[in-house]
């Protein structure tokens, strides 16, 4: 049975929608609409209680979460495309890093931009919004095109895919760093085909 | 080389070291201190340009963040203790969700419950904290003792030692099946060695 992806082209479901194209693996889409009750709906909350997309179903697998769905997919499915090192490559780590980067530095920066909320730096996990920015941008200055250099990876579409957005919604500056990269990753036909459709 | 783990016991690393312990692999202490600047050092900062603990370094490779850590060590070390499902083992879809609700959820949530900052449930990224207690309590009255059931894994570790840490500085509230759970993972050998001593 081909993988089941419940999805709202309006969300973060967009980066699971993205990785699937970029993996190149079968899957079925199965929309959850935010009006019409469909994210509390009992069928829906068995598959995610926390009432959110996106969700995965493979088999008897269920996988909610962006990064653990990502992480999940990356490494089960490494064809036709192999969008993660394997446990024991040496590239490893810093491939999971960046995954775990964009849900606990960029994520949680970009809503502290939004709210203005004030955490001492030395507390807030993601430090500040600076702080996040900074270390990104010095990471594309050493590696390019992609966060692990040549290799696309699953942490490119969590990392770039979040940057994107913040970006357009002007919660983080654009920097020529962040621009570069957006237009390598944004330029994959994956992408394309998922966002420009 | 054993493995080196920077370290600084009043922080997240604490349950950086209490994992080190359960899967019992070598490793050697690194301190970083707070107040003598030895977080901004160079040296520090090229480990982790955050400039956060925790931090390990395995040979040539560094990793960051409590999420990446736990990942990458559970998946690599699985001898004395395996504290992780293999990649094609069809309990790693729940594992992999446990420990990236950790970041994207808890983490979040007692970040929301200290600062009272408002942000709508459809938006925030772990819908509020209410959301998170109730999912979280709901899967431990499902699996017991464990987020897995009988087996302990990395995820426990992330959630126990997060959840601990809402409960005591009074962020959620105690409830019977938080109260069971944290019983049951904080009285595991590998917590007493480090949070006793
Ligand atoms: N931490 C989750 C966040 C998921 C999330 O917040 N999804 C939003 C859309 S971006 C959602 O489903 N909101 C609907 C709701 O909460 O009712 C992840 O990374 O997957
Ligand atoms: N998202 C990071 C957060 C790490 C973090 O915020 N560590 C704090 C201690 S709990 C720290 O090193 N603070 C010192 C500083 O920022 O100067 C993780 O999960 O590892």
């Amino acid at each position: 049975m081909a993988l089941e992806f419940y999805h709202n082209p309006q969300s973060r479901a967009a980066m699971t929608h993205w990785l699937l194209e970029e993996i190149g693996c079968e899957y079925t889409i199965k929309p959850v609409a935010y009006d019409d009750g469909s994210m509390r709906s009992p069928e829906f909350l068995a598959i995610n209680p926390m009432g959110k997309i996106p969700a995965i179903r493979d088999g008897e697998t269920i996988v909610t979460e962006s990064t653990a769905i990502a992480i999940y997919l990356a490494d089960k499915y490494k064809t036709p495309h192999d969008l993660a090192p394997a446990i024991d490559d040496p590239r490893r780590g810093e491939y999971l890093r960046w995954i775990a980067f964009q849900a606990g530095a960029i994520d949680p920066a970009m809503m502290q931009a939004s709210t203005k909320v004030d955490i001492p730096r030395q507390s807030a996990g993601w430090g500040n919004v600076e702080l996040v920015m900074d270390v990104l941008d010095t990471r594309l200055a050493e590696a390019s095109p992609y966060l692990l250099g040549e290799w696309f990876t699953a942490a490119d579409v969590l990392v770039g895919g979040t940057l994107g957005w913040a970006v357009q919604f002007g919660l983080f500056e654009m920097r020529p760093g962040f621009e570069n990269y957006l237009k390598a990753v944004q330029s994959r036909p994956a992408f394309q085909k998922v966002f420009a459709g």
